[in-house]
C-alpha cells in the first residue's frame, strides 16, 4: 500500500528536524517545521557566543531560509505543548494544531537542575541561543561593575563557577579563562584581572569529559589548570544562592555567575510516561526510530533514547541527531511506499571537545585514534566549520576565529547600558 | 603657563568622544572617557543592525579595546546626569564623580518626540544600537504573528510606518523594502508578502533629504517609489498609538510598526540654559569650540551647535563630530602648552545616503559632486567601510554585505521564542 503525498510534521529544528525535512524536502512530501524560535542554532558552539567570540548570528540560521527553495517544507514558530500521537496531531501554546500521515518528534532538551535549590533561578543554563546572549552579558555586566565597584570583586563579582565536566562544562571554562587572560587583562586599565577573576569548575565525578579516554582527562585537566582555571572535582552541589554556590561538603564559593551545564532532560511534550524511558526519561524508540507502539511517529534527537543496531544506548550528540533525522526521513519514504523500514546504525565519526586557544582534544573514527593539542584544535575548526548549516555562518565564523586568534580581540563584547535615560525605554 | 601632565574627562564614546580621546591619547595627557555603554557605536549604520544586514558587533566595538594600548586612556561605564562647567566636574547616575584640568562635552543625542503624544510609547527610535535590535526584532515577531495569524495583517500587522524623510528614515525605508521584498517573500511560503506588506514615509516636508539637491531629491523619490514605499509627504503626524498613526489631516494609518526617524534632542546633561542656543537647544560654542564662557570646556558633536570658521552652523554629522573631536583634543594641548586655541574649521568631504540595493546618492567635495545609482552605491561602501574605526568590523561587514548581496539571504533575522517553557526563564 503505497500512499503518494504523505504528510509529515516534525517539531523541533535542532540538528535532528533540520536533518529529517531535508531528507524529505527533494521528494513528494509535505513538511511542516514547528520550532519555538525561528531558527536553527548550532547547538555546540553556543559557549563561542557567551565568551564573545562568536555572534548569535554565526551560530544561528533561520529556518526558513534552509528551506527556501522548498516550497513543500513549511516553518511554523509555534511552540508545541501536547502531542497525542494516536492521531498524530500536536497544539501549540499559540491555540493551533497541526497533524500529519506521520509525526517527527525532535524537540529537544533543557537544561535538568536535578532539584537543586536556587538552581533554576540563579544558575543560567547554556542550551539555547539566548542562555549564551544572557551568560554573555552577565560576564561582561560583572567586570564592568567591578571595575566601577572593586569592593564586589571580594564578593565574587569575578569568580566564574560552571557546574559540570562535561564537554559543554570543559569548552565554557577554556573559552572563559582564554577571554579573562587574553581580552579582559588589557582591556581593564583599573583592575589586575589576572588576580581578581577566577574560574572553577565543579563536577561531582573524578574526571572531566567522561566519555573520553583516560589520558584525555588527563591532558583536559593539565590543560586547564595550567591555565589557572581550579578544579573541584569529586564535590557535588547542595544549592545555588544569588550571590555564592553552596557544595554538598558544606563549603560555599562566593560568585554571581554559575553556569549550569549539569545535564539535560527532554522538552516536555505531554506525552505519557510509558512511552519513556531511562535517564530524563526520554521517548523510547523502535530500532527503526518511531516511538514503541506507534509506527507514524519517531523519536529522534536529545529528546529520545537512541540505540545502535547492536543495542548501545547512544550518546546525546549533534552528530547521532543529524544521522538519526536523515534515517527517519529515509524510513518515512519506505513506509510510505509501503516498503519495511530499517533500524538505524550510526556511523561514529568520533568527539571533540575544543578546551581553549590551541588546545582541543579530538577521538576520531570507531578506533578513536586521539588528537591533542594544536592538530586537534585545527581538527575541530575544521570539523565544526563544515558541519555548519549555512556557508554563511562558516565564512563569518571563520573571519571571527581568524580575528580572535591573531588579535586577542572580540567585537561581540559589547554591552547596553541599562541606566536610566528617558528616550532608551521608549517604544518597549 | 604649560601644564605637564593635565587630566582630560570626556563624557561620550561616539565619533566626537573618541575623535578627541585619540587626539590625545599619544601625549602625555590623562585620559577619562566615560559613557552609559562600553562601546563605540557606527551611528550611521544602525538602520542595517535593524533590517538584518548587519549584527550588532559588525557596527560597534568595546571603547576599551579601542585604547587598550593606551594605558593613560581609562573608559569608564557610567551615565553621566549632571555637568558643573565652573569646576569641570561630572556626577554620574552610579553616584561617581570625574572631575579635570580640561572637560569635554560629547554626549551626543536622543529621539526628538517634538511632543507627539504616544510616540514617545508607541515608536521606535533609531539613535541606539538597542533601538535597532529591537525595531529588527519588532519586523521580524510580526511577520511571524501575520504567519500564526492572517487576520493581523488587516489591522496594519505588516504596515510599517517610518516617520521622517531625513538620511536615516529614507536608508531605513529603503533597506526595509529590500528585506520584505528580496528576503521575507521568499521565506514565508504561506504568506503573499508583496501585497500584503507596506512601507510608508511620512514626512510633514515636501521633499526627501532636504539636505541634499533637488535632482537628489527626486532620485530619491523615484527609486523608493518604483520599489512600492508609499512616500506621505506634506503630512504631519499627530499622534502614535499602539495600532495606528494618526495624521494632522485626520487621517490614520493601522500599524504595530512606527520607526520615529524625526529629529534629534541632546543628551541632557543638567546645564544652565543661558549655556544652550538653537534648535534642541544645544550647547553653545565659541570658534574653537570650548563652551561659550567656560574655556577648558570643550562642547562637540551633536550635543553641541558647532560652527564653521565663516560662520555657518554645521549639520549634525558623523564626520562633523570627528573632525570637531580630533580639533578639540589639538586645542587642549595648545591651552595646556600656553598657546592659543584655533578656531575650528570643518573639511566638507560630502554627504551620501544608501537608498536601497544598488542605490544611493552622494554629493562629494565641496563642489557637491552628485552621484546616483550603481556608482554612488559603490562609493558609500567604500566610504563607510574605511570610516569604520576598527578593521574587525570592515572585513565581517563586508562579508555579510557581500553575501547579502550575492545571495539576498540574512543570517541575523533570528526571533527567540519569548513563550513559557519553564527552563527559558532560569536565572534572568
Amino acid at each position: 500500500m503505497a500512499e503518494p503525498n504523505p504528510s509529515v510534521v516534525i517539531v523541533g529544528g535542532g540538528f535532528a528536524g533540520v536533518g529529517c525535512a531535508k531528507a524529505l524536502a527533494e521528494h513528494d512530501v509535505d513538511v511542516t517545521l514547528i520550532d519555538r524560535n525561528n531558527f536553527h542554532q548550532f547547538q555546540p558552539l553556543l559557549y563561542q557566543v557567551a565568551t564573545a567570540q562568536a555572534s548569535p548570528a554565526d551560530v544561528a540560521t533561520p529556518l526558513r531560509d534552509l528551506f527556501r527553495k522548498h516550497p513543500r517544507v513549511t516553518v511554523k514558530k509555534a511552540t508545541v505543548t501536547h502531542v497525542d500521537p494516536a492521531t498524530r496531531t500536536v497544539s501549540t501554546a499559540e491555540g493551533a494544531e497541526f497533524s500529519g500521515d506521520y509525526l517527527v518528534l525532535a524537540a529537544g532538551t533543557g537544561p535538568n537542575f536535578f532539584g537543586v535549590p536556587g538552581a533554576d533561578e540563579h544558575a543560567l543554563p547554556l542550551y539555547a541561543l539566548r542562555d549564551a546572549t544572557r551568560l554573555r552579558d552577565r560576564v561582561f555586566e560583572l567586570f564592568e561593575e567591578a571595575d566601577t565597584t572593586p569592593e564586589v570583586i571580594e564578593q565574587g563579582a569575578l569568580t566564574f563557577v560552571i557546574v559540570g565536566g562535561g564537554p559543554t562544562g570543559v569548552e565554557t571554562a577554556g573559552a572563559l579563562i582564554d577571554l579573562v587572560d587574553d581580552v579582559l587583562a588589557a582591556r581593564f586599565h583599573d583592575l589586575d584581572v589576572a588576580t581578581a577573576a577566577r574560574v572553577v569548575v565543579v563536577d561531582h565525578g573524578e574526571a572531566l569529559l567522561r566519555p573520553f579516554s583516560e589520558s584525555a582527562h588527563e591532558y583536559v585537566a593539565r590543560v586547564l589548570e595550567d591555565r589557572g582555571v581550579e578544579l573541584w572535582l569529586g564535590r557535588g552541589v547542595a544549592a545555588v544562592h544569588a550571590d555564592r554556590v553552596e557544595l554538598a561538603d558544606g563549603t560555599s564559593i562566593p560568585t554571581r555567575c554559575v553556569v549550569w551545564a549539569g545535564g539535560v532532560s527532554p522538552t516536555p511534550l505531554g506525552l505519557a510516561d510509558e512511552l519513556t524511558t531511562g535517564r530524563g526519561p526520554r521517548l523510547a524508540t523502535a530500532a527503526d526510530l518511531t516511538l514503541v507502539g506507534h509506527p507514524r511517529v519517531y523519536a529522534i534527537g536529545d529528546v529520545a533514547q537512541i540505540a545502535d543496531h547492536d543495542g548501545t544506548v547512544l550518546p546525546q550528540l549533534g552528530s547521532v541527531a543529524l544521522q538519526a533525522g536523515t534515517h527517519a526521513g529515509h524510513n518515512i519514504r519506505r513506509h510510505a511506499a509501503g516498503r519495511d523500514t530499517e533500524p538505524f546504525r550510526y556511523h561514529d565519526k568520533g568527539i571533540m571537545a575544543m578546551i581553549g586557544r590551541n588546545a582541543a582534544i579530538a577521538e576520531l573514527g570507531a578506533h578513536r585514534h586521539e588528537l591533542h593539542g594544536h592538530l586537534a584544535f585545527t581538527a575541530w575548526l575544521g570539523v565544526h566549520a563544515l558541519l555548519m548549516s549555512g556557508t554563511r555562518e562558516r565564512v563569518d565564523l571563520f573571519v571571527s576565529w581568524a580575528w580572535d586568534y591573531f588579535t586577542k580581540n572580540r567585537a561581540p563584547s559589547i554591552v547596553e547600558s541599562t541606566d536610566g535615560i528617558d528616550w532608551d525605554d521608549a517604544g518597549s
